[in-house]
């Protein structure tokens, strides 16, 4: 069994041109930006990739770009799970083919106020349909956006009948006393928990998580990385101070325009402001606070 | 071009088999019992359809069932709306090409607390990229599930740049004063209101509405067509009452896992019963319950 990712994971932006299609060469670009800047790992496909604005051909279609633009699928994460299980099983099925490291898959999101033993369902046969023990399975909890989430009960259910298979979670609940349960009640059971912020990242190493997969991952991979490789030293929460500044500052504006706002000014790339309704570019105004701010921080993006 | 749609439509329930793949036979068969016993139209895939637990190929093999099966395609209304807008315009575009009579489409529904401003351009998006004058656009309003609303504003400002093309409104907010404002705003615009549900199908039709789109529609569509053939006759309150009455058996128990078991259980086909992950069949109890409170009040469904 090849080794489990660890580390700082980004939910990698997605990049579309004038006419909102994908596009893959700025994506491999910047994959291979992350990837050399202190990401261990990309979770692409995530909520700030606006992953679910894209079809699942369109998601392929950048998955094996990446792939052939030489990223290691060992690293990759991919977000797999849709409302529709045929769409979360094709998808999963095609990362455990290309070698993905492993998966994040969101519930169902559609229904509102669904049983555990539904969602226990959508899980277990979209790893009973896949069928193949590479698989690596990372549950998506983020109730604030997808409004179903992944109850502790209903990890322990899928990890006593797919142990090995289900091998951690996400978690962006927000809610630090659920990733500290979730870390602690799991501890024995070879199942790695990764907070969805790096603001939790130097609590959640301390209570036995696997680091973090941060949408601000995105723009300051290097050091959030310096944090997770420095963290039992004497000047981690020093350092986890200064990301934790930085984080505050992205998200006082809308969180997904801004990470591309910033890939923009700071990549000198204007292409990458594009983002595809629903959502909304950033304003001018929150575009110009989040940039001076963050200059006068002394934020950098080296080697973009 | 064609009329519209007016009158009783069901979101029509989607059959699948024990594998959880989508049954055609038994959906054309279903559609057909529902036209010819009192639907004017077949709002299919939507929220009771099970239609986001579907994918985008899955549904289209459906519709193109339903019209090689005889179910007249100026008659459908198929729910095209999804979180990515490549599938909305897909869909959509299927939809104009088989002549449907319209089609009801969700917002975007993953992202919360979106704009309005993104929202139009979603739909804008949409209406743009399939650019065919045939287009007959119906906004599905359902907060209570997608936690996404269509806001009055919104309803306007596609109106005036797409009239003709934006048809009208299936208002499932379960909010009579919504319903009632989106029928009086715009009322001289050529926007057809339908509440989605009966119990508001009399006041509705009152208000200028034309109908309704109403789950209980795939088990009771005769009562309820009586409503709307007869709403300005004496006994229309009455008639009105007695469709209440059995809506509100029917929604004591989680709805669509029971309109699945009355249809199972009316039609003497057990294997209707299935409902795909996330949603779960009714309990033994739940299924007891609704089948004799049915019973009691002289529930049938003739014919089928």
């Amino acid at each position: 069994m090849a080794n489990r990712i660890e580390g700082v994971l980004s939910p990698v932006i997605t990049p579309f041109r004038k006419d909102l299609s994908p596009d893959a060469d700025r994506f491999v670009k910047h994959c291979r930006w992350l990837m050399r800047s202190g990401c261990s790992g990309l979770a692409v496909f995530g909520t700030n990739s606006e992953a679910n604005s894209m079809s699942v051909e369109e998601k392929l279609e950048l998955l094996e770009a990446l792939v052939k633009g030489g990223v290691p699928a060992a690293a990759l994460m991919p977000g797999t799970g849709h409302c529709a299980l045929s769409d979360s099983v094709k998808m999963t099925r095609e990362a455990v083919r290309l070698g993905c490291g492993g998966v994040l898959m969101l519930p169902p999101f559609y229904y509102k106020g669904v049983s555990d033993e539904g969602l226990y369902r959508n899980f277990a046969e979209v790893i009973e349909r896949v069928g193949d023990d590479r698989l690596r399975l990372y549950l998506y909890h983020i109730p604030p956006v997808s409004s179903v989430g992944i109850s502790l009960e209903l990890i322990d259910r899928l990890l006593t009948k797919y142990p090995g298979i289900v091998a951690g979670a996400k978690d962006s609940s927000g809610d630090w006393a659920n990733t500290k349960a979730m870390c602690e009640r799991f501890k024995e059971r070879n199942f790695d928990v990764f907070p969805g912020s790096e603001v939790f990242l130097l609590d959640g190493l301390r209570a036995g998580g696997k680091g973090c997969i941060t949408a601000t991952g995105n723009v300051n991979p290097g050091p959030i990385d310096n944090v997770y490789r420095n963290w039992r030293g004497p000047d981690a929460d020093k350092l986890q101070a200064g990301i934790t500044a930085t984080r505050k500052i992205v998200q006082k504006v809308p969180m997904i325009p801004a990470l591309k706002a910033i890939t923009a000014h700071f990549g000198n790339d204007p292409a990458w402001k594009t983002v595809r309704p629903p959502l909304v570019e950033l304003s001018a105004e929150h575009e110009k606070q989040v940039i001076t701010e963050l200059k006068t921080a002394g934020f950098s993006m080296p080697g973009l």
